[in-house]
C-alpha cells in the first residue's frame, strides 16, 4: 500500500517538473509510511527523491517503529538542518511541504544560496484527497460514529444545560466509542451564538426559543468525521423553520449533483444560488464545503473559486449555513464520498428540523 | 498594555535592522492585540511597520472585536496575498514569523520577486518569554490547577484503572476548574510505559510493581501549566527508589542555582552531570527543559546548546528523566518563573516518591 502511495506521489511530482521533495506534514508521512509522530516544534521530515532510498530526518526524542527508509537521526543540540542540506540535490529545484513553517525553510535557503524552492504539496495532497479502499472504510467508520453520538446528544439535551455540558457530553461519547479525538473542537452554539459559525461553547444556559446547532466531529483509527445538524428548543418559529427548511434544500440540491467530472465551484453554486435567491446570499459567508481526512480540513475545497472536477474517491463536506446576527444560525453539514457515479452521503441522521429539550 | 508591547517588539526588530514584519502566529497576534482567532489553515497576519499603523489580515468568517488596527479583509474566493503583496515595503527586508506556513511564504515571495525575508521571531518571542505581572499572574494560577489536580488524581489511582482512565480524569477535574483546554494530551504512562517520554495512554491496565508517571498541564485564561510526577504502585524496589532519587536531586540541583545571569545551559548542565555521573546519562535522552507560555512549548529551551542567560520574568519547566528501556521511567518537572534574584517554583506538589493505588 505504502509502494503504491510513494509511487503516486512520485507521478505528481515528475508532472509538476520536480525530482525531489521534503514532506514535513505528520499527516503526510504517516499516509506514505505509517509512522506515527507528532514532532511539535521540533524538525521530522521526510526526504523523497527519485531513484534514491526516502530519508526520514527524525530527533531521537521519538520512538520511530523500524522501517525500510533511511533514518537520520538528531537530537536536541544537534542542526538537523545541515543533516537536510547535505543531502538534498543543490541543483534541482527542491519541493517544500506548503505545512513546513518559516522557522526551517528561511535558515535552509539561507544554508543552501541558490536554492529553489516551489510549494509541492498539491503532489501529495491530491493523492491523499482521493480515498483509497482502506481509507474509505476508516472514513465511513468515524461518520458512523459521529452519527450515534449526535442521536445520543439530541436526546441528552435539556433546557438549562449550558453549550459546554453538552459538548463534553459528545467528547465523552466520543472517548465511549474508542476514539483518539475530536476532530475539531465541538462547537455547541445555543440562539443568537449559532449566528457566529466558530463560537466556542460557553456557559450559556438553554432556554426556550433558542435553536442549537451542534458542529461535531471525532478522529478514529486517524480519520476523521465531521456534521452538522441544527435543532430547536421548543416550538419554533416560521422565521426558523423557513431559514432551516432553506438550508437543507441547499444542502440537498448540492448532494444532489456530485459525481465524478463535476466542477466543485458548480457544486458550490448549486447551493449557493438558492440561498441567494431566497435573499439570504450575504448571510452564507462562507465556502460551501472542505475536503477531510486525516485531519477536518485537508487540502481542497469546494467554493466558486476551485474549478477543479470532483474525482471518485473524494471525501469532502457539504455544510451551507444563514447566519442572522443577534437572532439565530443553520448550517445542515454532511460529508460525501465521491462514487463511480455519484456520491456516497456518509452522515445518515435525519436533516429535518426537529426540537429538542 | 499592548501598546507597551508592540513598542517593545519594534526595539528588538531595529536591534535586529528590520522595520517590518509579518506577525502570524495567532498567539503572537493575541499578546499584542488581545484579539483571539484560530484561523486554522486560512491566512491570519498581523503587519508591523515603523511609523505606520499595524495592519490586520483577516478571513471575513471570523469575528473579529473592532480594533485600533487597520482591518484588510478577505473572503475564501479572495487572493489575500495580493493584499499583502500591496502593502509592505518591497524595498526593504520583511521579517517572518517562525510559525508561518510555507503555504503562504513561498507564493509571497514568487508574487514579489526580489523581496528579502529573514525570520524575525525573535522580537517578538523574545518579549513573550519575559513574562509581565499580568501574565505572572495568569501563569501561576494555571499551575495552582494543576497543582490541585494532580493530587485529587493521585488519589484517585487504582490497581485495575487503564492508563487512559487517568487521563481521562484529570481531563475531566481540568474542565471543572474552568479550563479551557489541556496544554498538551495527558501522559499518563504504567511500568515500562514510562520508558517513552511521550507516550500515549493506552488501555493498558494498573498492577503492583508499575511505575505511574503522569505529565500534565492546563491551558486557563490562555496560559499553561505543565508538570510531572512518577509514583509507584504498590512497594517500589531499590532500583526504582535510587532513580526516582536521583531524578529528584537533578531537578532541585537545577532550581537551586536558577537566577538572572546564569547560563540556561548550565542550568542543564546542573541536572544532567548528577545524572551522567551515576552512570544514567545515556537514559536522558532530551534536554532540561523548554519555556512556556500561551503554548505548552514555547521559544527557547533549557539545553546544552542554549547559552543565554537567563532573564526576569521567563517560565521554564526543569523535567530530568530517566528512562530505562523495558522497565520503566522517571520523570519530575516543575515550571520555575524567574524572580529578580532566583526563581518561584510554580508548582508546589511534593517531590518525594510516593506509593498510589
Amino acid at each position: 500500500m505504502y509502494t503504491q502511495r510513494l509511487a503516486h506521489v512520485f507521478e505528481k511530482l515528475q508532472q509538476m517538473g520536480l525530482k525531489q521533495m521534503m514532506i514535513t506534514d505528520p499527516k503526510s508521512i504517516f499516509y506514505l509510511t505509517g509512522i506515527v509522530n507528532e514532532p511539535l516544534e521540533r524538525l521530522y521530515a521526510l526526504y523523497i527523491c527519485e531513484g534514491k532510498t526516502p530519508v526520514l530526518f527524525v530527533n531521537r526524542l521519538f520512538n520511530i517503529p523500524e522501517n525500510d527508509f533511511e533514518n537520520v537521526w538528531h537530537t536536541d543540540t544537534d542542526k538537523p538542518l545541515e543533516q537536510i542540506a547535505a543531502r538534498i540535490d543543490k541543483t534541482a529545484p527542491l519541493g517544500i511541504d506548503k505545512e513546513w513553517r518559516a522557522a526551517f525553510l528561511i535558515p535552509l535557503m539561507e544554508m543552501v544560496p541558490g536554492l529553489k524552492v516551489c510549494l509541492a504539496s498539491d503532489a501529495v495532497d491530491a493523492c491523499r484527497a482521493c480515498k483509497d479502499e482502506a481509507e474509505k472504510q476508516l472514513m465511513r467508520a468515524a461518520s458512523v460514529i459521529n452519527d450515534e453520538v449526535i442521536e445520543k446528544a439530541a436526546a441528552f439535551i435539556r433546557v438549562g444545560m449550558t453549550e459546554k455540558e453538552i459538548a463534553a457530553f459528545i467528547e465523552n461519547e466520543y472517548a465511549k466509542a474508542g476514539c483518539s479525538s475530536v476532530s475539531f473542537p465541538t462547537i455547541v452554539s445555543f440562539g443568537a451564538h449559532a449566528a457566529d459559525p466558530h463560537h466556542d461553547p460557553d456557559d450559556t444556559v438553554l432556554e426556550e426559543g433558542n435553536c442549537v446547532l451542534i458542529d461535531m466531529g471525532c478522529c478514529k483509527d486517524h480519520y476523521c468525521s465531521d456534521m452538522t445538524r441544527t435543532y430547536f428548543c421548543g416550538q419554533p418559529d416560521a422565521d426558523f423553520i423557513a431559514v432551516h427548511d432553506l438550508v437543507r434544500r441547499a444542502n440537498e440540491a448540492a448532494e444532489a449533483i456530485i459525481k465524478p467530472g463535476v466542477r466543485l465551484c458548480d457544486i458550490d453554486a448549486a447551493a449557493r444560488n438558492l440561498i441567494t435567491e431566497a435573499g439570504y446570499g450575504a448571510e452564507f459567508n462562507h465556502r460551501l464545503g472542505h475536503f477531510i481526512g486525516q485531519t477536518d480540513h485537508e487540502k481542497g475545497d469546494v467554493s466558486s473559486a476551485n474549478e477543479n472536477n470532483v474525482q471518485p474517491g473524494m471525501v469532502f463536506s457539504i455544510e451551507p449555513g444563514v447566519y442572522l446576527k443577534g437572532r439565530f444560525g443553520v448550517r445542515i453539514e454532511d460529508l460525501v464520498l465521491v462514487t463511480e457515479d455519484g456520491c456516497e452521503i456518509l452522515n445518515r441522521v435525519d436533516k429535518h428540523w426537529k426540537t429538542v429539550g
